[in-house]
């Protein structure tokens, strides 16, 4: 193989590939980047055995071929390259010489026959959604993915398409997101559940605007961005059905500022003596609601206006999933629904966009 | 106690005095803040028995007095809190009420009686430099401060005045480096060692063309920037009579460019086993010298333009010592002056600031 390329560009896609390599597998092949020509691009690819990367940079193409380098040591190298031409050179012994202006050097590469094949994923029918759009949903979701391993369909989450609808949902045990969004043209439903790591590695490629497209067999899923495709294998299982657990009713509803209730609990949460376990109780009023914390460090007293329907209300929160669930809202006010104080909450925002976060209360003995 | 200020000024003020707070402290009170009111200003006081640091805060002291609080604690809470004012009120019982627009804290606080007080440094004939030279002095020797606690002195850097001159050394058995700077009006000369810790410390506080002010006395220093005042214990112990490690001679100088040789030698070190021995060999001809390094990974060749004057030399360095020092010169290009390649060489901008980066090579086996 020869070819020569911009390092740059070159730097960038092996960034991309990189994301799919695990530095600290045993199996060294996978520590490579595997590069191979096509036509007048080269094709890098990086792939885990569960998440696979295939992207292409320009390239003039000398010589055809293919090698496997070590992923890292490769990066670092073309990363430090002066912005100008590199060329890129194998012999038939794997050996690879990297050439750029007067940097010269030789490394020893692995044979592509040893490189895993990613599998083959269906590109027809695909479904097609703007890249933020795509962003977003992850985003407000992805964080409530349960990091238990023994709930292992809970590690990813539920791709849902129908009605001209997708959703993504996550639940942990403690908290559920739900976020969907208007999607046309679907010929299909689909209902897969597509691991937390897949979803964060795609959540670093969304950029723009442009559209990602999506396809699913019984066994993976692809996303193409631009041009890199991202292949993963879908969790197997059941998932949660996360319908039943959302509550149709409430006797308490409040709407409020988001920000200055992120505020309020962040401040109430301070006192807290664990990362973990951040205690703090809610006492809802008319026209505003007290949040409390007492620990051993002290007492904190916080008071956030509200509009309140239905009944008074005492509950208490961990404050983290709490934090967590706002941070991720972007309307500027919130409603709360609940039904009683050892029952879910559900907050929504109150711009009209479709997500849901619900959250379990804890239950409180008298003395807090 | 009772005041009221702005949080954010408060809050800024905390940062600065945490620098001198350690945290992993066994004496609960170091781990706090001493507040005292002094006239319209909150004086804040950090101490870890080796460098304390006093600022102050406006403030509108309602009550006087004065009072611990834990300092993480207590600035977590003072940085979350909205851009208001702020009232700090303590009890007898050492309580510390917190109260600002919707939120009231309650912490315990501790007696000031235990805190330790600072030494008394003399504020008379103190000596005056710009912040943003200092900061260069600092930033371009404390890099080479030794990390071996069994070389006690070489903890910290010499801070020589006469002459009209200031100048600091730092030495680790490897290297050295000596930046000077020109001073006026100086009475008396000094030579102290400032712990590497305090120098730290004041670099982050510098940050304006403002004067330092400096004072000594026979065992402490203080630093006076802007309204904080830092005060450090000096390390006791003769430093290293480091003129006469520098060499008056050489048989070989070459000038090249510092951006380039930093460039060359970053990539020629990637293939070093380790972070610790990066090995680097240096071959100097007429118009160009070549680094190479030969590891395991594979080999690299680079090639770097210069002049020579002298003789032609083959030298191997660790290439980390080397680039640390090429990275604090501003300088576009540099002289390297060697006597033999197992004598220390000299690196010294062509700009004619006063800097000098000593640094010993490593012995070459026959087969690098």
């Amino acid at each position: 193989m020869k070819i020569i390329c911009n390092p740059k560009s070159l730097a960038n896609k092996i960034g991309i590939t990189q994301k799919a390599i695990n530095s600290k597998t045993t199996l060294d092949v996978l520590k490579g980047i595997f590069l191979s020509t096509q036509e007048n691009q080269l094709k890098l690819t990086g792939y885990d055995l569960e998440i696979g990367i295939e992207t292409f940079v320009q390239a003039e193409i000398v010589e055809e071929g293919e090698i496997v380098v070590n992923s890292r040591l490769f990066g670092d190298i073309i990363r430090k390259l002066p912005d100008s031409f590199v060329e890129i050179e194998t012999d038939s012994e794997n050996n690879v010489y990297i050439n750029c202006v007067n940097s010269r050097f030789k490394i020893k590469g692995d044979s592509a026959k040893e490189y895993p094949r990613l599998p083959d994923v269906q590109e027809e029918n695909l479904y097609t959604i703007p890249q933020d759009i795509l962003k977003n949903m992850i985003k407000q979701t992805v964080f409530a993915i349960s990091q238990d391993q023994s709930k292992h369909v809970l590690m990813g989450e539920l791709l849902e398409i129908e009605n001209n609808n997708i959703s993504l949902v996550a639940i942990d045990g403690y908290r559920l997101a739900v976020k969907s969004c208007e999607l046309n043209n679907i010929e299909k439903s689909i209902k897969v559940i597509i691991p937390g790591k897949a979803l964060n590695d795609i959540n670093s490629l969304l950029s723009s605007e442009d559209d990602v497209k999506l396809g699913f067999d019984d066994k993976n899923a692809i996303f193409i961005i631009n041009e890199t495709r991202v292949i993963t294998r879908l969790l197997e299982g059941e998932f949660i059905d996360y319908q039943k657990l959302l509550p149709r009713e409430y006797n308490t509803k409040i709407k409020l500022n988001t920000k200055s209730l992120q505020n309020s609990i962040e401040r109430a949460s301070l006192l807290s003596e664990s990362e973990k376990n951040n205690l703090i109780k809610l006492s809802i009023r008319d026209n505003a609601m007290a949040i409390t914390s007492n620990t051993e460090k002290g007492n904190v007293y916080e008071e956030v206006n509200l509009e309140l329907e239905g009944d008074y209300l005492d509950v208490a929160f961990n404050s983290r999933y709490f934090i967590e669930g706002l941070k991720n809202i972007d309307s500027e006010e919130i409603f709360i629904e609940f039904t009683t104080n050892i029952n879910p909450c559900i907050i929504k925002p109150v711009d009209g966009t479709k997500y849901t976060y619900l959250l379990l209360p804890v239950r409180m003995s008298s003395n807090i």
